[in-house]
């Protein structure tokens, strides 16, 4: 990991001009290009082979995936997707059928959402499969959702399930671009960010960007069935409070408003989005770091501490 | 080829919205998202090791040239960059110079040009190193210059010098940005494209574009020292016209505009650009296809031709 902290360093330093709002180190790139109403967002986002999908994974799911990843980050700003860039690069020995399948997850995704596929560049990739993909939206400057602005007091939440992702719902999991856009519109949310490296992770993430700490009730993080069922079936499995934590490629959307909006949120969300859960699952603090509380008390939760935390299953 | 081809054919059916002027299919797209006076471009490109440069190849150049394709492809339509995203393959063993190295390349060519770079992603590819650039950028609405509407009669353009680059251009070329625009603004340029695929192939994709041909006059073709160098010193090395004609990677502008600007182009550009080469090396005409016209007279030119052609060198 020391390469991607000194990438992070690197990108620091990187050149800006009069158009950038905030550029590298938030979901997306967010640009004034001189819209009345509207910042420009970009991100772009790749998934290779043998990292985020093996040679095995049906084709059309790569291409849903690689889409649905850039989508989620423009929910977590609240914006609306307009237009992807894919960049395809293909091995030998990939046939016709393959090739359209992978694009068939492609303009699925992207047709359900309007957005419009504006360029299909493909280049040889001698050693596996990779897909590039560069999504530009839009965003209302004023409900532009960043992942700094939490703030202490506020109740944190999170949609869907968490955990287990890696069985399955990584390839399948629907960009929450409605919901981040409604919530934007309707509650002021503080902070917002989407969950691809684990509840923890990203959470940490918005803690640093917002200088404040955050102390999570354990029964209330929504566990999936499937973290629920690997650590049933897969000895070497996490236990399922440590997946939903952990694991990562959940695609859910993470944010924190005062928790005066708590219940309100979630009433006007059961009427608009019955099918998917939502789950108040902590508060910020003032103080720094991630807190755990559960039946026997509050305790730290540092690192991705797997190590630390299997001897202590606490579900 | 069939299975780029094939992509081709795929992306013609790709999802379109209300927001799209031109989707695949031209150097950029070209999104109309609102502002007045402007529309938007959007490019994605990548360069992958073993196809676009070794692993022997001079880390910031790397950089370099993953930027510069983009910027020379919003270069081809007139338009000024705004801001980048990249996202970096790493194979495992990458050390932090290497990658700062790498990071230079692209620092410098965007700073050049008043780029900002709004996010760095990186991601583990096991296999080789990739960069992955998508680029935004601004051009007037009254002045994009796409690859249709070269006229028969049209005089046909070229900046540079063409053919060799492989022997070192490719990594270090200029992108023609200042060019494109100062074109676009001052000369009523019918079409555009940035030399990619090689002068031959690139301008079969202005001629199909405005259902037109073109006559070449082979003695005008700008040919590169390196080219000629090659020709001498490699025995099998192309001839130094045809090296020109089908090499690519030259990252130069070829451009039609009505012969009656021929010579005042000529002239102003000398003023504007002393130290750049610009060379009128043909004509539009009315039939299709691409012919050369040299002291022997008029001959077809088809395909990349290098079989063919390399039996009957003409210079």
């Amino acid at each position: 990991m020391k390469e991607f902290e000194l990438i992070e360093l690197l990108t620091r330093s990187l050149p800006a001009n009069d158009s950038v709002v905030l550029g590298a180190g938030d979901d997306c790139a967010v640009l004034d290009l001189g819209l009345r109403e509207d910042f420009v967002l970009l991100k772009t986002d790749a998934v290779v082979e043998g990292v985020h999908f093996t040679s095995a994974t049906e084709r059309e799911k790569i291409g849903h995936k690689a889409l649905g990843r850039c989508l989620s980050d423009i929910a977590a700003m609240g914006g609306t997707p307009s237009a992807a860039v894919i960049t395809v690069g293909l091995p030998s020995g990939y046939n016709a059928e393959e090739i359209n399948s992978i694009y068939d997850g492609l303009r699925k995704l992207a047709t359900r959402y309007n957005v419009a596929i504006v360029g299909g560049e493909t280049t040889q990739a001698p050693s596996g499969l990779f897909l590039s993909v560069a999504v530009i939206g839009r965003v209302s400057k004023s409900r532009c959702i960043r992942r700094a602005g939490a703030k202490a007091g506020d109740a944190i939440f999170v949609t869907g399930e968490l955990g287990g992702s890696l069985g399955g719902r990584h390839l399948e999991f629907e960009p929450r671009v409605e919901q981040g856009r409604w919530l934007a519109e309707h509650f002021a949310i503080h902070a917002m960010i989407d969950i691809s490296d684990g509840l923890a992770g990203d959470l940490r993430h918005l803690l640093r960007a917002g200088d404040v700490g955050a102390e999570l009730f354990t029964r209330s993080i929504p566990i999936s069935r499937a973290a629920k069922l690997q650590a049933k079936t897969e000895s070497s499995a996490k236990p399922p409070l440590l997946a939903a934590l952990t694991d990562g490629e959940d695609f859910e959307l993470l944010f924190t408003l005062p928790s005066a909006s708590a219940v309100p949120l979630l009433d006007a969300w059961k009427q608009q989005f019955p099918a998917i859960k939502l789950s108040c699952i902590g508060k910020i603090t003032k103080g720094q770091g991630l807190k755990l509380r559960d039946a026997q008390g509050l305790r730290d939760f540092s690192g991705t501490g797997y190590e630390h935390f299997s001897k202590k299953p606490v579900s």
